[in-house]
């Protein structure tokens, strides 16, 4: 019978670049792949990529922090006795550490944030998961601590293993602020010469469709930190082409594209707060992503978590490449209906 | 070099089911395709699924609205000339269907919905798109109009073939509210037995868990018009299934989960408003594609949008399965992660 | 007993300007009285006045849209019920105003916004409400319609008279989306030399410090809708001085500040698309409040609405001055901080 | 000339009580003076109060948390140098307290959170304040440190001393995430008979109506951190009565009703976790404020701080009684306007 037959969607698939990265953790030209149903991405990100080769430093990339998180629900009887428990609960962290090292050599809790609400207690556990993305990592850790929580504090009762203030795949605010995955910021100055060339427009005009569709038009939609014109495009493919957990762009996607003129010059920069990207885990047994990841220098002997790292900025570069394209596409009128024609067509 | 080579990303694939659905668009029992790095949700959707045969109606899907739309935005000297000519213009929506029926034989305006920010006018221009999820086809009557547009009124100038305030791919408000996609409510009835025997679990404790988690844990992370367990999983494994672009998980996601108990049965509903997804265009030309959405029925002689119409419930039937199958095993503690490494391990 | 005794609370109230204002309701200069307990809003505002004065036509102040609205919340046996009530219901709205017109002589329905969530039936009623802010004529609208619409369709039950769809005095993004209460755009073109005479800065200044802090630093904090520094205060002190329900600045606050570089002149813009005031109803029979509306202009023989109008457009340019002021101080780094202690001191 | 007279606006007070009030912070009954022009309010929030006084423990208010934000702006060369300069700042909280200690007494530097954007460093620098609500201490205690930044780190340049990630007066997530103001949870349990009784309803409507209209509808209307009826009418009522700067309701309505059937009664709770009060500071030298605060014991001699912290518990108290009642009554269809017309006419 069909119905549980195994199989694969074959999403296609191409090499895109290369693309000049420097910043923190890398220095280096990359070609990234890209799997996507959408064939025009291709080239825009090309173009972009493009750009960043004719950039003295290309794309500075600065990875700003990282975390996995997952929040446990426990109850109390009241707010009054979640918030005793809680006070002792946040002295008790290196305790708390060592549970957590029985369910994982790599995971390392670093913070809790809590919410009380009535008498519910949400706490938000964040770790360091080496080159996992860590969703598997954190909520194994979770259950071991949300065992040794309910021992301890027998005031406590078993609300939920995941009381979705993490937040996993959820258009929220908290991940921004308080951090999920890689926290990169990817920035680009680009000669004016070089908009002109290259890009068809100039940094007056990205900078002015910048404010008036990606600040005020998301904004007057209703938007919730985000301002970007397409960073889901290139998240997707890129994800699905490194065996990612894809679903994740929800919440990758939740990011700020700044543009200024600078002496003239185009200042350019993608801020991706939450890329939650891992070189080992779920999908990253697969072949053709075994592939990729070491065709992208994310499979090396190194510490760990550094692979993840490489990983995450690579990301970030390729996602500022597409963003750029596409913005410079729009401040001309009919390229990007031409372009994506051309493209069919094609 | 490689570097440029074709090729593909095969995600594995499942067929899972069937699940039985009813409403007013169907009334079948199919199975579902579902490509996935994250295999833990095939079993997931399956329970799911099965408890669907096993209910009265099985999943009641029901179609509420659909639309595709795309904001231009046109910049004027000041609010005031920008108001005079929006009056205009919504006086004007015959005209402008003429204009959009140049540019495809299938879409069909709508509806306008706008925004006036200081000088600037964004017009979000809504759509029927036949068989296609319409962005490409919104996007050229878009391209149309604005031409039209601007020739009309010389007062008026090009800002933006798109102002973000469609909003495509990203976390906002205005998709739920205005419509954007397939809106459908997708709801279950599930006697009390069998809550026990196949989810482990009671009524009263998915209702409990649902609005602790779902509605009070997402509000609490800023969550926007959200409020699920994980409905971006399912999403992202049927669109890479059935050639969706799935970067529209993005807001695909933003649904809210409804649990109550009725006469000690379990009412369970999952409201999707913004399915984004069709049966022709981008994506749809690759075999496996075609197989799997003639294997769902959806390639059928129909009239135009009956094919999608049927896909997008048949989706939202799948969301459900998954949905309610994770939130019965949160309920206990424990199971969640047994499950996981159970398949991890199997 | 004291606990029980009618007393008042002695707001301190100043007026401040003349403020010009220009626009599709009024060309007039006129004082605006302000009650706070914050006395540094009165010379701030008064800044802002007197540009206000020294620009060719004043503050351009456009009234966009009015509506007032209350959503009930129905409920049928499911999604499927819900949808067939509702698509009868919206093609009976001229029955409906028959209906309305017996709770009011000025309510008008003019249209009906929907949201079914499983088998819950929520109704944006719209109406136009005259010179009054409308909350009770609206509810009672309401009332009316729910004894109604629980008459015509007997396969719907109540839910209740408000399901917070409507949205009365809460952070939503359905308010400047849908309309509630005034839409008013206010613009100021202001020379560069005045920018730098009165306001001790530059037209750069402004629209760099409003990109950064307004657009980027609200975003930041999971900002929605909202893009401003302080619209919340002149709200309420305006509110309060003209017998407004001043709670209603949670939406009245929700709006976006605009700042341009025009040939070298400062374009200045505040979009307030909720703002909910009256001239008439609760709070309005108070001597004092007669006596400033008066003042304002807002107790004349005009046609309904107009008088509400007026005060609309000079509540959002009291709004402008005093955000050019706060913005223009925030440009120099130690104005603002000395600007409080010098207050605080004289 | 009349424009510049100061004068005052006389709002209508009453005091409403006593309201029953246990907790961690106090244990007491007390009125409360409620100004506003909504007069329906007062026999609302007394019907409540009544109730409170009736129940064993009257209304739990729990302080949980107690902070003021003020967030500066600053900007360097790129995101590299700005988490380069981040990471030395949060090493030196102890040498900011010292810089903090010149601005005021009261003033102590508690938690310093951030964000960085392309190249603009976002710190929200977090006080306590003593019996102030704080908003000028630590705009202060920002200028002063703000000044010692750009000494110590010639890279970093002035870009506001707001940067709208505090977040003052905005409907934003960042406040209930991060904290701002008291986080006070109040909760009451009502006896099932005293709901029939009082309240003229049951346990469940009302956890029915907090779901579907709070929870429910809410969400829909795209809602931001907040799921409750009405308390931005209480909050402005009880700022105006205590001179607050009542502005500041923009985040305090931003809260979360919580309601749950327990053996048959009901427990009911109200999550306020951005009071913003204080009992010194802007509008408390006036005689009828300084009058309100003494009759409500908030101008004790207690230890710096537990005056305001009496002063938020009272007022969450408050506002649970005004929620409460109203939600009770849409529980009954025709109550509520009812209520309005007999107090109009009365």
């Amino acid at each position: 019978m069909k119905a549980h037959k195994i199989a694969s969607a074959p999403v296609p698939m191409r090499w895109v670049g290369p693309v000049k990265i420097s910043g923190n953790i890398m220095e280096e030209s990359v070609s990234v792949p890209l799997a996507t149903y959408e064939s025009p991405l291709w080239p825009s990100v090309g173009r972009g990529a493009r750009v960043s080769m004719l950039c003295e430093q290309g794309i500075r990339a600065t990875l700003i922090d990282e975390r996995m998180s997952r929040s446990i629900l426990l109850e109390a009887a009241h707010a009054g006795d979640a918030l005793l428990a809680l006070q002792s609960i946040l002295t008790r962290q290196q305790e708390m550490q060592a549970v957590v090292g029985q369910s994982s050599r790599f995971a390392k809790l670093i913070d809790i944030h809590h919410q009380i609400a009535g008498n519910l207690l949400f706490l938000r556990l964040e770790f360091r998961t080496g080159d996992a993305s860590g969703h598997n990592m954190v909520t194994n850790a979770a259950d071991h601590l949300i065992r040794w929580l309910l021992q301890q504090y027998p005031q406590l009762s078993y609300g939920s293993i995941s009381g979705n203030y993490c937040s996993d795949k959820k258009a929220t605010a908290v991940n921004g602020i308080l951090g999920r995955g890689k926290n990169v910021v990817a920035e680009i100055l680009i000669p004016r010469e070089l908009c002109a060339r290259r890009l068809k427009t100039t940094p007056e005009k990205v900078v002015d469709l910048n404010i008036k569709k990606n600040l005020l038009g998301t904004l007057l939609a209703g938007g919730l930190r985000s301002a970007n014109a397409h960073y889901a495009n290139m998240l997707l493919a890129f994800y699905l082409a490194t065996g990612q957990d894809a679903a994740n762009i929800v919440e990758g996607s939740q990011g700020v594209t700044q543009a200024e003129v600078r002496d003239g010059d185009l200042y350019f920069a993608c801020n991706l707060p939450n890329l939650i990207v891992g070189t080992v885990g779920n999908g990253k047994g697969l072949d053709f992503v075994e592939d990729n990841l070491r065709q992208l220098g994310c499979r090396e002997e190194r510490e760990p978590g550094a692979n993840a790292q490489r990983l995450a900025v690579i990301c970030a570069a390729t996602v500022l490449c597409g963003e750029l394209s596409l913005l410079a596409a729009q401040t001309n009128p009919g390229e990007l209906m031409q372009a994506h024609l051309q493209l069919e067509r094609g």
